[in-house]
């Protein structure tokens, strides 16, 4: 199927992919004097009094701003504000489908980081969350720690944390497959952008100890005089002997291989070299970094893509609605690492041993258990931790 | 009815008076390849070729952002961007049932005149148009002016405009019962807010010469040390003869009264002394300037108000939608004060002359024949500018 003529004739048609549903009728002026003046004076004073009932009463308790600065739109890059929209808004679609959160596109027209935090800042009071998306590395690093230091709602960035929890939830599925056990297991992530740090640090707050990460250079090590900070902070928790070599060198033993890089960045014969019961989740969209028969063929176990024709899909529309959908219930001002882990375990726990295969270890993006399990798990923590 | 009362009651069972609907089913693999990943993909291209073409694909052919500091809240004064809330969303699903416009609140955390800007014009790309909204004067004359100046997208300051367009269209059609002439009209406007400086224009603009303003120290004149500039700007086209007093001075012998003030500014007596077949237009919410049948005992021929319950409801939801409605069909980047005159025309012009009475100079607010002929107007002078 052609999805490109397709996309671009319904969007043609659709004109904008959502839009604004009344939730009253307006067909007499008793309507509009309770939907709208006078009394909706008595509402704007009560939020006056306490602006904590904005909550009660707005828009704000089930609203989140989907923001960007289309500087890094899917795999296509810096196409600008304006382009990111349809994207935006597509997000908001699958917002409002599997978490039920109504989410509002907002396209910025700057790339400075100073700006950016600040107009997010400015129009956060409407708003029961942030979700920053296609945001350029290492600039949405520093755009998102502070806005979630200084708002009091809810701030994510879905590329780096909606691909996180998902990847966990299916390398914990995974490692019921091939039995083994975290401690002993041997990492390479290729993609050192969002995804690929925010893997990273959620696996190493899993509990796996051997994790390197690579970029387009190779390996990923403490002599290289030109890294960024982020890379330098990951550093301290990666590459713990100081590795150098390429991606090919760092395959060899490995138990698990995530890319978050580039088309055909792996052969085969680097998947030989791999450890037995390999575990490879080639998540480059949409060709991937190995397609799945070769990496089988050359002896892989289990196979991931980011690709709805293979099997096991490893798409964050698995997290992001429930988790926004679980913060904005809980009114919970922070989306803590506890509440990541924990949804990547509701994730995985969808598939029962019964059901795990090679083929099967993550639901898939329909299975409209997930978002309402994650949900529930976030407003536990949230309950223990207010 | 206690409408303060039940506007509480509803607003926190709705929680929210709107939400987004997906206009798209997203029940299979193909569905999301079409909305979202990978087909948007091509969409996302297209607009990067063409920046224009964002209006054929997306929300910004028909979606404004609604923008408010809070700082003017209906008559309410300064309650903040979270007590502002509730009258956007109010404001939204007004657009949506009028105008079929999605209209989405933007409720900003600041009130520095260079941040509300700044903040616009970074949020633009994704909107096709700026409400402004319950902004205080004198600075939302700064922010819209430089608004209309430095963004592609047309932007209006409904209490300013909207009021201005409907109040004309009022008074057109008062004219036509009391047989008099624009030329020899002596109109006296209470009030010197964003309301009243805007109507000044608007009927400057229409052709009505003898206009004296007021505010809350009486008539405004040119020996005042201390104007602020939009006074001083508003006294070159009003009050030629540099009359001084109070309003109580002003009104003796005049032809209409505008009041955009504070309750009970008008007495009977003062009505007596106006010319006969006075026009009063007392907007002041929820309490007018003079109560209609005070006015009405005291001589005066044609009263409006802004009340639902009396007859000439002199309400803004007659204008706003129908132009937002028109210039994002037209796509035009700027509403002039051609297409606001030739607006408040249309609206006048739907009393036929065997409907018009002294109580019923005016459309209702659910006449629904009214945005679609304010559109209407609105797409010919853009095809003709353009």
């Amino acid at each position: 199927m052609d999805f490109n003529k397709l996309a671009l004739e319904k969007h043609l048609e659709w004109q904008g992919k959502f839009e604004i549903s009344p939730k009253m009728e307006l067909n007499s002026k008793v309507d509009l004097s309770i939907a709208y003046t006078p009394g909706v004076a008595a509402v704007c004073e009560e939020i006056a009094k306490d602006k904590k009932s904005v909550y009660k009463y707005t828009t704000k308790a089930n609203t989140i701003a989907i923001v960007t600065d289309g500087s890094a739109i899917l795999g296509l890059g810096d196409l600008g504000p304006e382009a990111a929209l349809p994207v935006m808004e597509g997000k908001a679609v699958l917002f409002k489908k599997f978490g039920s959160v109504n989410a509002i596109p907002i396209c910025l027209n700057t790339k400075n980081v100073a700006e950016i935090i600040q107009t997010v800042k400015l129009i956060a009071p409407g708003f029961g969350g942030i979700n920053l998306e296609d945001i350029s590395s290492p600039r949405c690093f520093e755009i998102e720690n502070t806005l979630i230091n200084e708002l009091d709602i809810p701030v994510f960035h879905d590329d780096q944390h909606g691909t996180a929890i998902v990847v966990l939830a299916a390398l914990i599925n995974a490692l019921r497959i091939v039995k083994k056990k975290k401690e002993d297991l041997k990492i390479i992530i290729n993609g050192a952008g969002a995804a690929g740090i925010a893997i990273t640090r959620l696996l190493i707050d899993f509990g796996f100890r051997d994790i390197i990460l690579c970029d387009r250079k190779g390996v990923i090590h403490n002599d290289q005089p030109d890294l960024n900070w982020i890379k330098k902070e990951i550093l301290k928790a990666t590459n713990k002997h100081n590795f150098k070599g390429t991606l090919k060198d760092a395959l060899v033993g490995a138990d698990v291989f995530i890319g978050v890089s580039a088309p055909n960045t792996v052969t085969p014969e680097m998947v030989k070299e791999m450890n037995h019961n390999a575990i490879i989740f080639a998540m480059s969209n949409p060709m991937p970094e190995i397609m799945p028969n070769l990496a089988l063929e050359a002896g892989a176990r289990i196979i991931g893509t980011g690709r709805s024709d293979y099997p096991n899909q490893i798409n964050n529309v698995l997290a992001f609605p429930g988790i926004f959908r679980g913060v904005l219930e809980a009114n919970a001002p922070k989306i803590t690492t506890e509440m990541k882990l924990q949804s990547a375990i509701a994730i995985a726990e969808l598939v029962s041993d019964s059901e795990l295969t090679e083929d099967y270890i993550i639901p898939k993006p329909f299975d409209e258990r997930v978002a309402s399990n994650i949900a529930e798990v976030i407003k536990k923590i949230a309950r223990t931790n207010s």
